[in-house]
């Protein structure tokens, strides 16, 4: 497992939204935006139902998502992160990390989500392989 | 050739930044943020070398491309559009096409590519085949 760094770890937890793609049957790519958060050295993401990028990865791990900052580089380029890794779902738990997710994302305190019974739902959890993008993280050439 | 909606025409012509995924040779995906811009039904974008992402497209066609807006749904998500389709690499004309992008991009007036004389480059064509993410372009079910 690839250790995230503090860069990365910053820009992970800042509230800002992940471009997820996942692998479609036909090799094709599906893209998604989704809440992220961090345990430990996974980036994590909830979900409620059995979602086609839940299933994609069911079949083939291979992810990647990126982040859109609102920071220049020295050379005016826009920074954004790019993470390629490995996801699997796991069943159970996708409500309440939605809740904490909703605390970074919305607001504190406010109630998501907003039902009384949410179903519990999923949780991918990908494995970092390598950063890349434009920023601190990403080799000059990015 | 998928004709683009009116209100996809508006996203694509918003100064907002893509972020374009292709397929590596292995079948991964790679996601790069680039500018984007439209030529009648084709989505376009510059680039001053042989990078990596075109070299994918060379070998397999399909793309994504997704844009963040900093608008809300009725039920309070974020929209963005999402689009699949089949991109081509065309010879030259990137430079000039990234001095039009830079007008929106950057601002009316600047010079870029900030050089005396850059090379033509390429041009990323992409024909859209359909339309996602969450937003009026899209299905309820996103």
């Amino acid at each position: 497992m690839v250790r995230i760094p503090d860069d990365v770890r910053s820009v992970l937890e800042s509230g800002r939204l992940a471009h997820l793609v996942t692998l479609n049957a036909d090799g094709s790519p599906q893209v998604t935006i989704v809440w992220v958060g961090l345990e430990g050295d996974e980036i994590v993401a909830g979900h409620l139902g059995m979602f086609h990028k839940l299933k994609n990865v069911q079949r083939d791990s291979r992810v990647a998502l990126s982040i859109e900052l609102d920071t220049l580089n020295p050379i005016g380029l826009t920074e954004y992160l790019v993470v390629n890794g490995r996801a699997r779902v796991q069943e159970g738990g996708g409500a309440e990390l939605l809740q904490r997710l909703a605390y970074v994302y919305i607001s504190p305190g406010v109630k998501f989500p907003p039902m009384d019974k949410p179903p519990s739902g999923y949780v991918l959890r990908i494995t970092p392989e390598r950063f890349g993008g434009v920023g601190s993280w990403a080799n000059p050439i990015g």
